[in-house]
């Protein structure tokens, strides 16, 4: 299995701390070690690194622990490898474009006998299950909507292709378009909710806190998804089964 | 105007001499300051990185100075924008997939008056006219072929699409699928290929050298094509006025 990092915010934020933590599951703190991503919106260009190295020693990973790239939106992921073998082409994030949009697509999971017809324009590069689901849910948002719809109705169709996927198996997923991040738990996911007043933090993972009071103005609003808790002093929410949400400048959506 | 740099190989190479001199365009020894971009074939998966930052001062293209990264087929490009503002939505080299195959891009020149119908399944998400072409002849590809024709066939595609696009200005461009590359031009560049036996070479761009000698085994070949030469002590040819020449395994096909 693998594991998901995502972060929405209403302005650009550093992901740093977050992701110093989540890296050291890449090989440190948890065995996810057969590469792994991260895709960051800027505007609506993205910054995509992928790597087969493991997050813990990858020297692209240093760079984004060093280098401090503000983003709205973004999406990591570490794999550990059940379906495909350990190649560039099979490390999430997955990039997609749409509509004049980037999509960027991560999974945590295995899904069985999911070979949907990808009879239009969008088809796997590499050989995992995860790509094949990214590609089908691009197609099938390209068939229901003519040009892009709003965050609403494309949370109620990404509703609707979501459970007819999870019915193949685990279909944990972040995906967004640099306007939203959408987040679907088959299993496990936390999310929370960071606004005024901030707090400090203790990352789980790695002897490092923050202040977040420090970092931030008192409107800011962050929200981070992630497979299992990234912080010990923060009261991280569980997804429920079968749940999709939707966050918009750094709060989830009521839909 | 911006500029160019590709390399084809029949081994996976490191890149990072002939860049580095390239590095040195993108704001100290050229004056294409409005972002950069790089882009690596690795088997069937590319890395991607670009930047707004100038490519001299960038944090990442310290990175890619530093990382060996081997690759077969490798597409760099550094801007000085004339057409869309400077934004990482509008740095090259460009990505988008078709028939499972990612497609890399990049443009050195300017298009006049070229608006051509995208109706089908790709859209630029900035807004340069290099974009817009990109996907255009992506557009045209898939509706020319129903899946990837070989390498002899797509030229003969691309060799009819790129004068037509030609016709609207300055269309000097590299394109990858990762199994060949294409390289066209409509003024100014030039391609060198290295095999044995390899000699020493100095850039022109900075104090370095590297002797090739050291680095290659006798069936290595390397082909490198650049806008403007990067080294001083090797004969580089320059392409035809509207010349599109493919590079397979580090050679120029004759077709």
């Amino acid at each position: 299995m693998c594991q998901l990092l995502g972060m929405n915010c209403n302005t650009p934020t550093d992901v740093r701390f977050s992701f110093s933590g989540f890296a050291q599951r890449g090989g440190r703190t948890g065995d996810h070690s057969d590469g792994w991503g991260i895709a960051f919106f800027e505007g609506r260009g993205v910054r995509h690194f992928v790597d087969h190295e493991r997050a813990v020693d990858s020297p692209v990973a240093e760079l984004i622990r060093r280098y401090p790239i503000k983003s709205s939106n973004v999406i990591a992921h570490i794999r550990k490898a059940t379906q495909g073998v350990v190649s560039l082409q099979n490390c999430h994030p997955f990039v997609r474009e749409l509509w004049g949009r980037y999509w960027v697509f991560a999974h945590n999971g295995d899904l069985k006998d999911f070979q949907p017809h990808l009879h239009r324009s969008f088809h796997p590069v590499g050989d995992t299950d995860s790509e094949r689901a990214f590609c089908w849910l691009m197609q099938e948002l390209s068939k229901s909507h003519a040009q892009l719809p709003s965050v609403a109705e494309l949370t109620l169709t990404l509703r609707e292709l979501s459970a007819g996927i999870a019915r193949h198996g685990t279909f944990n997923f972040l995906l967004s378009n640099g306007l939203a991040l959408w987040a679907h738990a088959s299993t496990d996911l936390h999310y929370i909710e960071r606004r005024h007043p901030f707090a400090a933090a203790h990352l789980s993972d790695e002897d490092l806190s923050v202040d977040f009071a420090r970092e931030t103005q008192a409107t800011d609003r962050v929200a981070v998804i992630v497979t299992a808790p990234l912080t010990r002093d923060e009261c991280w929410q569980a997804f429920a089964r079968h749940e999709l949400k939707v966050f918009v400048d750094g709060s989830a959506l009521t839909l």
